[in-house]
This record gives C-alpha cells, structure tokens and sequence, in this order.
C-alpha cells in the first residue's frame, strides 16, 4: 500500500493521495485532524465489515451512522485511551445478528481497529432502526 | 474528540465529519480506504510536529512531502507490520536538525505513530532539498 502527502501553500494542510489519486485533505486548522482521521478510520473500516457480514447473512441493511466518542492521554504521547462507537443501523436487521457482526468485525477482521486497540479499550453498542 | 460517519446511498463510502463540520469521504471504491487513511494521518500528523519543530530550531521549511509504503499481515486482522516514511524537506534546513525533528516527532509527539508502532516497525529516511 502506498500513499503521499503534500502540503497547501501555508503549511497548514495536507494533501493526502491514494495511488488511484483519490484523496483527503487532513491539516491543523479548518481541516479534519490526524487523529480524527484515525476514528474515521475505525468507524468506516467496521462499518466496510458490518455491511458486508450483515450482507451476507442475509439482513437488510438501508445505512448505518457512526458516532464516536474518544478519550485521549493527557501527557506525550496522546494516544487515544478509550474510544466508544455508537452505530445506528437503518433496516430489517435482527439484533444478535447486528451484534455478531459487529462483535466479528471489530475483534477479527477491522486492521484498523486491532492496531488501535493495543492502546485504548475500543467499545461499541448499536440500536436496529427499522424503518 | 469526536466523530461522526453517514453513508452515501450506496453504502460504499462514508462521509466522515469532525465537530467543526470539516470532513473527508472514506471508501472502498473510488475514495480512500481507511487503512490508506491511517497511512495518511501517521504522515500529517508527523509532518505537522517536523514543521513545529523546525521552525522553533530557526529553520526555513518551505515544504514538506511525504511518501509511505506500507506492508500488511496476509491474514486477518490484516494489520500493517512495516511501514516506510520518505520525507522530502524543501527549504534551508540543516540535516542534524531534520534529523532530530524527525526523530522527536515519530518517538515522542506523533500520536498516530505512537499508536500503530505497537503493530508495525515504523522506518523513517529524509532528503533535504535547498531550494
């Protein structure tokens, strides 16, 4: 995998490109920070998986919404302590269906939750919209 | 610190907000992937600390570029195991100096390193451009 960065005229942004040329604008000020892009992360990484587990087992997912909440350590380094995930998921999904997928997706197949998780205790709960 | 993600209609990407409304789109196709992401927060959030950093050392940085490449584990969870930082540093700036900019940022302020050096051998080499 392999991904560059080049900077706005200020030094304030960052330009960050995939090698298909898509890309993010990451940066201190008006811009999506480093670290929030790292909650991002994790919320579209396992969102990826839980539609695609719920797919399978044949729920009828509409959308999901993420919202994440973290703590971060007070002193250098400022690592995320404590991340929560609260994730709505809109269809006819049954509810320990909805939780295994999310219980697979953030203890087996989310690389970027099982990196994060070696520094902050990653917890997650859901509610079934139907409609 | 707080997040939140929408899909868009499809469900393939994830429109990712921070609290001030900035956001990036996440996703497997046509968007940048989340691992990708993670790749791109390592490489903002060490480039923000090395231009701090710098300009408290007196040194003129133009510029900054960053290259990553990356290594994952072939099985699930598919974390990175390597990582490679190529920093190209545009301006009058001493080579000691970038050095322990660097240095200082990837080992002790980079959040984002701090967190993923726990899953991979994270490698930096840099070039000092003089123009």
């Amino acid at each position: 995998m392999k991904v560059s960065l080049r900077t706005s005229n200020d030094l304030s942004q960052f330009i960050c490109s995939n090698k298909e040329g898509n890309s993010i604008t990451l940066g201190e000020n008006d811009a999506v920070g480093p670290m929030e892009a790292v909650l991002m992360s994790i919320a579209g990484c396992s969102t990826i998986d839980i539609i695609m587990i719920l797919k399978k087992m044949r729920q009828e997912v509409r959308d999901v919404q993420v919202k994440v909440k973290a703590k971060r350590s007070k002193s250098h380094p400022k690592v995320f302590t404590k991340i929560k995930l609260s994730y709505k998921i809109y269809g006819k999904v049954k509810e320990a269906k909805a939780e295994k997928a999310i219980d697979i997706s953030l203890n087996k197949y989310c690389s970027v939750s099982q990196m994060i998780e070696k520094s902050a205790k990653i917890i997650a709960k859901f509610e079934i919209i139907e409609k």
